[in-house]
């Protein structure tokens, strides 16, 4: 089984670098490409082809990964090169993964990413589509038959046949994690206009240490029972906040965590 | 040192329990009081006097712990009872706090909080005013002269001499809190109408269970250093969120989200 890479950054390169580990061929081109990628291909073990046309057309696991924005004209221009599986690793939205399918079909294109940390030791991947099921037991019976690397642990999962669904997992992970990060911004902002950051990293620390699933499951079960107590505390946040710094701009996120908790609330006295 | 508490829900009784192994003497009242508290004061060994102001007159730390909207008038009608200390353990806003600090005084007022779980095994006790270093020093002498209770732990931190910070720590972490209990419910509530709900947490845990200071600081240098690549990013979880549902109530916070992004990336371009 032959894979082919279009773009060498950090997730092409730990890919092939695992790959490699397992004794699959991986391949990659420099055509055209910058100093600091040429090193990078040149750091490990990998083919390199003159074109990325020979790459495409050699693969039989054609992977794609660039950037969100170069996505779709890759799979267009190379896409439809490979007899093989195209797959593509660009964090890109629902709605491109669509494009893709359009055009290349799911008998062809793989949904896939790498959810959580790209690291060489230790590696997430996500895989939807029709072939995705087809594609995972050809690697692991392929892996069985070749002694497993030490220091590696890849967990793979088949989402679902949908193509998206890889592409949703990670547009929802991305939502979240970036509203916790506007929260976090937003806090701690004021804790330190106030002087007491310090002081609230501890206090924080106390309980959001605790098993992220067990505690986020209980707060939204709570946020829904209690509504209309937390939503009037929510009141008593914005008065608070109101104090000590009159721009909007500066509460976005707590005046819609109180805007929120008023809408929980009013669905709740509906029922 | 004689302790007397106003009000015995959670609180109360959590510190009266761990009070009394220390061998504090603690009292209370039932006057007036429901049927339930009646059986949780009678349920621990604590000295039961006639009437709430019998109590104030009598302690020299007296505790109230009843809720935020009775705190003020509690504070108004027993504070002046007692010649000791006066402790108000009832979530009040920083503006509630000020408002009994101008009554009583901070020569008798002590801010104070328990944060994070009401337990009685694992207690953190938090306090600010002029006179918590002072109290806090006087427990720790009374406690290391008399045998301190097994599998009983009590961590104890003045925040600073300022009536009120104890009032705004907690407002703060309830602001952060019930925004994340926000941005949970709401990203799952998305998650499970795209049939993901599952997917999701175990992908989310694979990240979110690090460390919390550690990954929360590394979120919010990250959110401004790469504020305009976030931003762009929001803007397509937002396209595809409106694809998802038109209502804009369903994702009040990834439009907040998304506005916060949009204001660190126009602040970083300003600089």
């Amino acid at each position: 089984m032959k894979f082919g890479f279009i773009g060498f950054g950090e997730v092409s390169y730990t890919l092939s670098k695992i790959l490699l580990s397992y004794g699959f061929d991986v391949m990659t081109s420099i055509e055209g490409r910058s100093d600091k990628t040429k090193e990078l291909v040149n750091s490990i073990d990998i083919t390199v082809l003159d074109s990325f046309e020979d790459v495409s057309s050699e693969s039989d696991i054609l992977i794609s990964a660039n950037s969100p924005q170069s996505a779709l004209a890759v799979a267009l221009k190379y896409g439809s090169l490979t007899d093989g599986l195209f797959l593509d690793f660009n964090n890109i939205s629902p709605n491109t993964a669509k494009q893709i399918e359009n055009y290349i079909s799911d008998e062809h294109f793989i949904d896939s990413a790498i959810m959580g940390r790209v690291s060489s030791d230790k590696l997430n991947l996500y895989f939807s589509g029709r072939k995705a099921e087809e594609f995972v037991e050809r690697m692991r019976n392929y892996i069985k038959g070749h002694d497993a690397p030490e220091d590696v642990e890849v967990n793979i999962k088949v989402v679902s046949d949908e193509i998206g669904d890889v592409s949703k997992l990670k547009i929802l992970r991305s939502s979240y994690t970036k509203g916790v990060s506007a929260l976090l911004v937003e806090t701690f902002e004021t804790a330190e206009k106030l002087g007491l950051d310090d002081e609230l990293w501890e206090i924080l620390a106390l309980t959001e240490n605790r098993d992220f699933e067990t505690s986020s499951k209980s707060r939204i079960s709570s946020s829904k029972r209690k509504s209309k107590r937390k939503y009037e505390e929510l009141v008593e946040v914005m008065e608070f906040l109101d104090g000590v710094n009159k721009n909007r701009k500066s509460k976005i996120m707590a005046i819609a965590t109180k805007d929120k908790f008023e809408k929980l609330k009013n669905r709740k006295g509906r029922k």
